[in-house]
């Protein structure tokens, strides 16, 4: 990069939902918003994580000042260890994202390597040429900042994840006049977040659902049951109140609930009487209407607390007829089918399920359109960058900064890696800088790539055939009849006669082959491979993967 | 089943949606509803199309006495061929049905052997001890009745899939004055479509679709392209009316639309002003705002006419910058990610997309609560059978049952195969017969099951590792070096030293065992597969499926 231009891009938030990282540089100073993951979907086939390729800044290791972390949400925080593994820089983050950062870092034993730097909206950090201060803002976890950043060439701002709640619990309130002040002074790019740029008007605030909660535990005769994410605390915070309302002891069943709610206590963030939280094991010394149990799961999770409740597959607890189940969330788009299932599973146990989008028991956590407008019209940035989201949200962000009077050719709708140049006040989008995603799975990182993915796309649709030949060194021969192996394939008793089919089909070929340069088993699997996918197109309009095997003994 | 008995039970669509198949039997006499098919998700990987196990139908052939087609959507016809390939009887279906379905047998080339007897809903018919008389209905295709079973033991109901417009497209209207008719003599047990139970309120009328569609075409300066199902007939109507007032000449493109609107227009379903209709070759002839193009791929199908167009890969048709899409269709619960990546691309080309629920271009096929709390204060049926639904809509529906005066003793929420039996006006569920779902994969149908399923799965997320040693028959020694070969499971320079790892230990294996009985192959093959999961679990946390093949020589 220059060293008189301010560089912004993206290595991953842009056209996807998850592993949000953002980078500003100036000169030889770089400093790096959020390290994220996103989770894989159905056509990263067995993936278990999806993180940033760095090549960019491990190549520019030593310019980079810090990384600086919006909130603790999975897809803000969740790249963190790998990225720390391989950069090891100075982390800044509020108090909870702090916390829910130092579990990840536990997990992978690199707690006590790593500078962690607690800020607050008030914090003001100096990188070099850049001053960096914040502003609070509202969303579905507590403690969540957008950020400024004052460089030589004018003020860049990143929201972060927000919305606009006026009526937030535990008065967590944004700090709408500080923005307001922000974008008098003059805002020279903004990076607003575009998750629900799709949806119209504005979210009605979080306590709303406090009401619904408690009115849904008033009419509940038996046990309560009720699922959200463990990180959304004012919605936890509303649970406990709810619960201590209608006098319910509370349980908390699976592992990241139990994590973040006692972080969450510990730090302040969430207030529980004493003595109201009780263990698993002594649900049964109470009566059914005396607790209430909050759970992982709401998102369909098989491993999750209510997914194994569902199918009474939990230890020490049960959902019996006519208990309360309470969906407190809605399904994130792919996991629909997941929910359902669960909810079919627990209408089963005779439950009575409270769930769908008519309840009012859950509200999103990202601006609507008009609180993105909002955003737009108190920072009036001269150039604009929607950021975090699908193609079609960033295009639809795009015409609402447009509707608040954004000129068109001042917005920048980029991919990852696209870089965008400021000199002289004026914006360009110039070049890109290597991006990219790399799986985790299992222990390892970057090591599926495409050709896994494509092989097991394949495996997963049409199965494996595998053709095993021994054949003599000396005069081409076969040794012994063909071993033909299949797996996902077919099954049935006329696969016997299939294979038997293959069988001679391999024996004939081999004999055809007796002529040819030995040495060249290539041409012996390729002409198997050619001929059997033949047949097997021909007899079952399949095409399996045909691995043919050659041993010359 | 008894002589003296009414016997009524699903071979398909209880707890699903899809592959719709009821039996109403009266001593010797079956009559069969239906018989649809069922696309497969994700977890049928690699499946083609799920049908009916009619394993009960196939030892009762001799009493069946006809299918009665209700409509002609593919989870009510779908199945229909393979049905007819194991049992001939008599279709009897109306005259929209009876073409779409004449598609298919003319596909699988049993049109000449089949016998279709053309109905509508004045048709009266006789199956030995049962009459059947049918009433109109609104749908989101044309020509759907309703069926009325005159049982012995009195009137049986089946509405098939409906909703009520009360100004349809086409004077298309359904006979409310019927139903109530049949409701006032008094009906003993109804069974009614589920799919929309959980959604309050009732559908608007197909009409106010054409508004939109027609406000839309005014807006557009360039090509049109509009997408929806080819079978709803009066959608397709109301584009050729918007076309038509707007003076464009109208394209079809997709092998369904093209199908589907030949055969409505044939038979009279589908009026389209002569000279409307133009080739594909033929559009660069006219001006863009004189051609609008309707097509195929409203669920993002990957192979349909519009994912094409949006990767640009449709031969003599291109969406160029300013060309509006139009989607005139929602997304199918499980088709989001592929319909939003569809609006993505399409974005990218510059058209301009109007998609989601906000648009009005779109109103469901199935009654909604209200609408089916009509029909059963129509019939006021003394049982009720909620079908086509899964638990949480057959689970709804039977509280809508309940709110407008059903006995909640008196309704049967049920599994495929479980049978409701009725003697002297008293219904109760008694045994099940044999159910389940067989899937057709290329040209196979039942070849594919459980077994083949779980190995697709577990190649698809972890891979496959193949070991094949070469042993002396007489000492068992190696013959040769072990051939360690993967797929799908790691790719990278460290997986030749992986693999290098687990050569060394088959080898070190394999001479640990040259004590062991050659006979007995299986031990090797445990052997190995044991020692090589527990490796590479070690070093990967991964468990690819291992397969070890031990050849002696």
């Amino acid at each position: 990069m220059n060293t008189n231009t301010l560089s912004v891009f993206a290595l991953g938030g842009l056209n996807e939902i998850g592993k949000n990282m953002y980078v500003i540089q100036y000169g030889d100073d770089i400093v790096i918003v959020d390290c994220g993951s996103k989770f894989p979907d159905e056509s990263s086939l067995g993936v278990d994580l999806i993180i940033q390729d760095i090549a960019y800044l491990k190549e520019n290791r030593e310019k980079i000042r810090g990384l600086l972390v919006t909130h603790g949400h999975e897809d803000h925080i969740g790249g963190i260890p790998y990225f720390l593994k391989q950069i090891n820089v100075p982390v800044y983050a509020t108090r909870l994202t702090l916390g829910l950062i130092k579990i990840k870092l536990k997990e992978h034993g690199l707690l006590r390597n790593t500078d962690l730097q607690l800020i607050n909206g008030d914090s003001s950090l100096n990188f070099g040429t850049m001053d960096v201060t914040f502003f609070k803002t509202n969303h579905s976890i507590p403690d969540c900042l957008g950020i400024v950043f004052h460089t030589p060439e004018g003020i860049v701002v990143h929201t972060g994840d927000f919305k606009f709640d006026f009526t937030p619990i535990n008065d967590d309130y944004a700090d709408i006049n500080k923005m307001a002040e922000i974008g008098s002074k003059g805002v020279l790019l903004l990076l607003s977040e575009s998750t629900n740029a799709e949806r119209p008007g504005f979210n009605p605030s979080e306590r709303i659902i406090g009401k619904k909660i408690e009115e849904e535990f008033r009419k509940a005769r038996k046990k309560i049951f009720i699922s959200t994410f463990a990180s959304n605390v004012h919605r936890v915070q509303q649970v406990v109140d709810a619960a201590y309302k209608t006098n319910r002891k509370l349980v908390l069943l699976g592992r990241s609930m139990v994590n973040v709610v006692s972080v969450a206590e510990e730090l302040g963030y969430l207030h529980i009487p004493e003595g109201m939280i009780i263990e698993k094991q002594d649900i049964n010394q109470f009566d059914p209407e005396e607790v209430a149990i909050l759970c992982t799961g709401s998102q369909g999770e098989a491993m999750a607390a209510l997914s194994r409740l569902s199918t009474s597959n939990f230890r020490q607890v049960e959902i019996h007829p006519d208990d309360t189940v309470i969906f407190a969330s809605s399904p994130i788009p792919g996991n629909e089918k997941n929910v359902t299932q669960v909810i079919d599973n627990l209408l089963h146990l005779g439950a009575n399920v409270i769930y769908g989008s008519g309840t009012g028991l859950h509200v999103s956590g990202h601006a609507c359109q008009e609180e993105l407008k909002l955003m737009l019209t108190l920072m009036k940035p001269k150039y604009f960058m929607p950021i975090h989201g699908e193609f079609r949200m960033l295009h639809k962000h795009r015409s609402l900064a447009e509707s608040v009077g954004i000129e068109l050719d001042n917005i920048f709708i980029m991919n990852n890696g696209d870089v965008i140049e400021i000199t002289g006040g004026e914006a360009r989008q110039t070049k890109s800088v290597h991006s990219g995603h790399i799986f985790v799975d299992g222990l390892g990182i970057g090591d599926v790539g495409n050709v896994v993915l494509r092989d097991r796309k394949l495996l997963s649709e049409e199965g494996i055939v595998i053709i095993v030949v021994t054949i003599n060194r000396k005069n081409g021969e076969l040794v012994s009849n063909p071993d033909i192996i299949s797996r996902g394939f077919v099954y049935r008793r006329d696969a016997e006669e299939l294979m038997q089919e293959v069988n001679e089909l391999v024996i004939k070929k081999v004999a055809e082959l007796q002529g040819v340069n030995r040495n060249q088993q290539g041409i012996v699997r390729q002409t198997l491979k050619k001929a059997t996918e033949q047949l097997l197109y021909v007899e079952t309009k399949r095409r399996p993967m045909i691995l043919p095997v050659v041993i010359e003994v």
